[in-house]
């Protein structure tokens, strides 16, 4: 079978350079099953349960599924009332996980927890110096988000084709190209801009293991590359979305000068919850990237994850060598 | 010497596919002979000159400096008191050139003039349904504008990463990918993702060879991904822009609710061109791209030229080719 052997298939243990995204209310056990017997790293999000108690019995949940390794996905965000966060950690830790992906603030309190535990960290970052120091505070790997993704690409608009290169010409520590990616040439395109594997949430949203209503993953194939928005720029907090009425309502009243109370009904997390288990895509606000423009169907993770690595294949020595005059390589 | 074949470097006759993006004021005989010494696609902006008659003796001056090819750009802008385009076509046409790109607004009128003399037409589109319509209208290739681009990059603000592949994925003629390209890796990835040639501005600006002042060189290679500005983005004619005092003053004041008239004295083209002559970068408004952030450099167009496609052809027989497992190819 073919395999794409990369700095981050070696140091993680993983068979292809693929990650699933960390997306909250998906990452569940079926998804991360289903992607980890694919081959490709499966990332539960450890706040998608409400209790350090509910993500122990998830794993448990995932270890029935698959023998497979697998990461857990802690997202740190402001919170007025934040989240136990320790708790968190330590149910990761008591649970064996070898893999954690760290995301929304500063990395360094989650290491002096997980890598006394043998536990390796991917450290998410929305900019070259954030990546920098990440790997300075001595992360495992950064997982590069471009302006193309979903959730929250940052303020500074740099899409993955100069972001990638330009943390590559800075990092040492290996690079997951996170944010446009779907198919085999966003792979080898990262792979040729100095990135190590991908991540991709959109495209395992829309997976027949993906545990999120069939009605959604139906809009994303039918969604172009114009069909999402970014929410909450006038409050520096961005957030690319699908575009509908109430995402674009939500635009509009911050673009009036409106304040987060204002839009607060509207964006709550329980009602992007009811999008995916109701499945009316106009129902609530839902994280989408850019990518959905080029997702054409809703394949099972396995029938993904080995098409993409297959196409890469035939990609890099079919095409791009093909493209090749014949004489010696420099 | 290392090749890379493509459907582009076929249909246009050129030894690389590599294409030095219109640029008002840049494009100029000195640079674009010196593209066309390097095998690459060099483009004389036609309205850089004052009159049709100018243009015809730019045309003449490269050729004492060049016997390869090379093409005109003609950008069709809104204007109260629009330029004569007929006369700028009809001096193209009387010239001889063969490769005319068309920017700006709908290419059909020049279509119908320049094809019947034998003139290729490489017509630039910031989306696919814009390119789409321009292969439609009989065009022999479109250049795709991402929204790294320096100058107009549009208002749907998709990056290459997926505009290219969304592109490729309707278009049956060559594409030529243009923005957020710099050097090899960039290449590649846009082979990769669909495109059969790049475009680059803002490298071949920062070249020996470029007729602007070594200080905006200078400051192109010192800049990083994150000095750009979006100006004229509430007037939906949004312009890619290096970030300095002026820069900043205009969004400023048009995010407050200022009209053009407002920014009028700020923007104005004398000042862009006073920027490249004179050589204080903050003095004015000038187009640069995002991928300013990984130009290091100021080469000579060959030195440039030759590398990329030597890196290129390393990156894909070394890099690439090397991640690959040694079963056989799907």
């Amino acid at each position: 079978m073919t395999q794409l052997k990369t700095r981050f298939t070696e140091t993680f243990g993983i068979e292809h350079p693929i990650v699933q995204g960390g997306m909250q209310w998906v990452g569940r056990a079926p998804l991360v099953a289903a992607v980890a017997n694919a081959g490709a790293l499966g990332m539960l999000t450890a706040l998608t349960q409400p209790t350090p108690e509910e993500l122990t019995k998830e794993i448990a949940r995932t270890r029935e599924l698959t023998d497979k390794p697998f990461g857990v996905n802690l997202t740190i965000l402001p919170a007025i009332t934040p989240p136990p966060y320790a708790e968190y950690r330590q149910a990761i830790i008591e649970a064996g996980i070898k893999i954690v992906e760290t995301a929304g603030s500063n990395p360094k309190e989650h290491l002096e927890d997980f890598q006394p535990h043998g536990i390796k960290v991917i450290h998410k970052a929305t900019s070259v110096r954030h990546a920098v120091k990440a790997e300075q505070l001595g992360v495992d790997a950064v997982s590069v988000d471009g302006f193309e993704c979903a959730g929250h690409p940052g303020e500074d608009d740099v899409p993955n084709l100069v972001l990638l290169p330009a943390a590559a010409d800075q990092l040492t520590i290996p690079m997951i190209a996170s944010g446009g990616i779907g198919d085999a040439r966003g792979l080898v395109a990262a792979l040729a801009l100095g990135a190590d594997a991908v991540n991709m949430g959109s495209r395992f949203l829309a997976t027949v293991e993906s545990p999120i209503h069939d009605n959604v993953k139906q809009q994303i194939v039918q969604n172009t590359e114009r069909d999402t928005e970014l929410m909450f720029r006038p409050l520096r907090n961005t957030a690319r979305v699908a575009s509908n009425a109430v995402s674009r309502e939500v635009v509009e009243i911050l673009n009036k000068g409106g304040e987060f109370k204002d839009v607060q009904s509207l964006v709550a997390g329980s009602r992007g919850r009811e999008v995916y288990e109701q499945g009316d895509p106009e129902r609530g606000v839902w994280s989408v990237g850019l990518v959905q423009g080029i997702i054409n169907d809703v394949p099972t993770c396995h029938e993904l994850v080995e098409r993409m690595v297959a196409e890469a294949d035939e990609l890099i020595r079919g095409r791009l060598t093909g493209l090749l005059g014949q004489g010696a390589a420099v």
